[in-house]
């Protein structure tokens, strides 16, 4: 498995507009070669935010970095609006491989 | 989705003791009913450590429960030994349901 994390701190308030704009948003992801799964997660509740994460699965390592630089990135990425103020902090991208799999 | 994802930061000179550990555990998983899916993820490197993540996906938030108060949870955390000197800091658990699920 190759997993792409991006990690969102969202204030609280802003919980209902950051899902809206994942929603709305056409990532175009489905025509992508290697693309395998994509997922918003939502995770652990603190004080001032909320975390979030977009999980998405590839192929391998050179799915996801043509992906990066096709159309089809930019295409997913024209339509999302400046939203800064809806997180603590910069969304911080993670990418992983597998080292064991059980399944 | 149901993902719980335990966060690890190893040392760099603990990573292949760390691997060793993983590998050689038997994690009786497979016969835990609403168990999907295990990984151990190896994500980013820093100069002071190397993120890992155990990464194992349910089929709901009661087969994670259940297992947790399960003996094959016990067995399976039995053998670990104490690994405290191979990690920066304690582990980090974090658990995420799905918001939005394409594939």
């Amino acid at each position: 498995m190759y997993l792409t994390m991006n990690r969102f701190k969202v204030r609280p308030e802003a919980v209902e507009t950051f899902e809206e704009v994942w929603r709305s948003r056409d990532s175009h992801l489905k025509q992508v070669p290697g693309f395998i799964a994509f997922h918003l997660l939502k995770g652990p509740e603190r004080d001032d935010h909320v975390l979030y994460a977009s999980h998405t699965t590839w192929a391998d390592e050179a799915s996801f970095t043509a992906w990066t630089t096709s159309e089809a990135f930019r295409a997913a990425h024209r339509g999302a609006r400046s939203s800064g103020d809806l997180y603590l902090g910069p969304p911080e991208l993670e990418i992983f491989g597998s080292v064991i799999e059980l399944s």
